[in-house]
């Protein structure tokens, strides 16, 4: 696992100097179907990482935001999301991450959220304990959701499920927007208790899961199903688990 | 103005010093009736930089969000708010800001937006350009809505409006949530084109003022009435001008 865990560092140490370079620079976006911005620094990242994983383990699969799917040979797949928070990366807001994950088949066994500006990087590995910047972390306890600090990104990812989020906004003790992958990384040391959104791609959501549990917390889907390759891109974090009997009446 | 300024530099110095020992460590939150948490820190910042203003200059008048106001007798006020943000304070992310803003009657002359975490300053004195960490900075060009990056901080800010950010959503290039005061910096550096907020209080649009209109922005209230302490609350800023025909359009 050591082996994997310092590739995964390499790929986001690599992804920081890319980003840095193009944060804040003066650059062209695209906008892809889904509107959301593509910036040449996503490509350059993903293309980079890619070059790495192929020298490095070219039996290894890699499933990327924007060159697509390589198969694995081997039951191990990368999974690269360059920029998570493009839309924070394009104004100019430190919220936005590289996440790089690792599954065996379709379950994730490593991530990594990684903010490079910050330079604050979560990483996850299944079996052991969340740590941020090298040192240990862990989620909190939240007995109830009227005590919770909920996060999401956009009131525009409920667009399929309908305003749920209207529900976590009336019964928690506050909800905070804009939260891209950033806000599990709270989640994964203690800041904030729940994270509810939609719409999420695997590689929005792969690198989240040994994160959140590695830190004590839970990740599932709606259904409280775990989280695959497969899912439909509901997502919910627990900083505590205990609080899923109240969050899924909130889900229905 | 030079006096002032420096005494501006030396209340965000001082509330940064007392906001970096706050920051994501352990302690409680309390509710206030609108329900946004005030923390300890937000009290203490603006205890200790109302002593150093009635130290220096006891003729001058203070508005707060903690402590109330204190009646100017000279015509000069200043506006303070600790923690502009305090959602993204208590998750611990950093785009709260440290607001001071210092008024003529009630028009804002010097407005300083402090992140005291990312160590941003943005410092707005009327008649002069805009500076970020000392150097000049301004707001990009825009030419239409369909181009331009839109930022705001909570839907829940539309209640009494009713969902005027869902025309933004549709009509502009990308909108991002979780705006706080350090939107309104990012957008006088030129990193995103339009804010658009209601429901905020003076102290949350005083200092934003000199900061926005420095960079060569316009910022105004919805009927494009200058923004001073008596104002509604519906607050818009544009990088370029010229975006305001079209916005006005949006905002009806």
């Amino acid at each position: 696992m050591q082996e994997f865990t310092a590739l995964a560092n390499t790929l986001a140490d690599e992804a920081g100097n890319i980003v840095r370079r193009y944060y804040r620079a003066p650059f062209d976006v695209e906008s892809k179907a889904d509107t959301s911005p593509v910036t040449i620094a996503d490509r350059e990242v993903e293309q980079r990482l890619r070059e790495i994983i192929e020298k490095q383990r070219p039996e290894d699969g890699i499933i990327g935001e924007e060159f697509g799917t390589k198969e694995s040979q081997n039951g191990l797949t990368w999974v690269l999301d360059p920029i998570d928070g493009t839309k924070s990366f394009v104004i100019g807001r430190p919220t936005f991450g590289t996440l790089v994950a690792l599954c065996e088949e379709d379950k994730p066994i490593l991530g990594i959220i990684d903010q490079a500006i910050s330079k604050e990087r979560w990483t996850g590995v299944k079996g052991k304990q969340t740590t941020f910047n090298g040192q240990p972390t862990k989620a909190r306890p939240c007995q109830s959701v009227t005590q919770a600090c909920v996060a999401s990104t956009t009131p525009d990812m409920f667009k399929k499920t309908g305003p749920v989020y209207e529900k976590f906004e009336r019964g928690s003790k506050m909800m905070s927007w804009g939260a891209d992958c950033y806000a599990y990384g709270l989640l994964a040391s203690g800041y904030c208790d729940i994270v509810v959104e939609a719409s999420l791609s695997p590689y929005d959501f792969a690198a989240l899961i040994p994160v959140v549990e590695g830190a004590g917390g839970k990740i599932c889907d709606w259904n409280s199903d775990p989280l695959t390759l497969k899912s439909d891109g509901q997502v919910i974090a627990l900083g505590d688990a205990t609080l899923w009997d109240e969050v899924s009446e909130l889900l229905k």
